[in-house]
């Protein structure tokens, strides 16, 4: 390595993404992407067969719909889905949320659609 | 699962770690752990051999040390230090980070020591 790595600043790299529901990568761990995503409205009801996912709100307020119940994601507060349990993103207002989960994740799950996208490097 | 995923708070799980240095596991996703650790001083040299380590700033402020220089991090931002590269995390005021590193991640590293702690889940 000829430099030294250089920080990601999230309010920075947020203000870089134009779109919402289409997660942009901001950095590797072995296996996992830290991926950036701004959410508003309701997404669609899925699950990943073989992946955990991590939600962490950075700002607005993220509603995670289980079939068991609702959850309540603030700022500052994460929730991680196991893998196979359908869940269901909304947020009622504009919301900033960072993903961790395995470079394998599809944003839709096994449920397709065409909300699918791809994740690419931001 | 009969019960939906349950939110946590990081300030309030910050609260509940009583010493500085001593990472504690948070979540899981896949094969990575998230856990948060409180810095204050400096550590001590350090590399990982198969591990790459995200540090992100909750509070205070965390300079880390390469070879090749000092990196600054401030509160909402994160740097990843990609395996096989030495650095020396410093703080000069209380610092709350959340780290994102495999599960198998000693936090001296190849370097061992007096400072070696094993991680547990909070």
């Amino acid at each position: 390595m000829s430099e030294h790595p250089v920080p990601v600043n999230l309010a920075r790299a947020f203000g870089r993404i134009p779109d919402c529901w289409h997660p942009r990568i901001v950095g590797q761990v072995n296996e996992v992407h830290v991926k950036l995503v701004k959410l508003a409205g309701e997404f669609v009801w899925h699950a990943h067969e073989h992946e955990d996912e991590l939600f962490l709100v950075v700002r607005g307020r993220l509603l995670m719909r289980f079939r068991q119940g609702d959850v309540v994601v603030e700022p500052g507060e994460f929730v991680i889905v196991p893998r196979g349990v359908e869940h269901c993103p909304v947020a009622d207002e504009d919301t900033h949320v960072l993903l961790v989960e395995p470079a394998t994740t599809v944003n839709t799950g096994t449920a397709g659609g065409d909300r699918t996208r791809e994740a690419e490097w931001l």
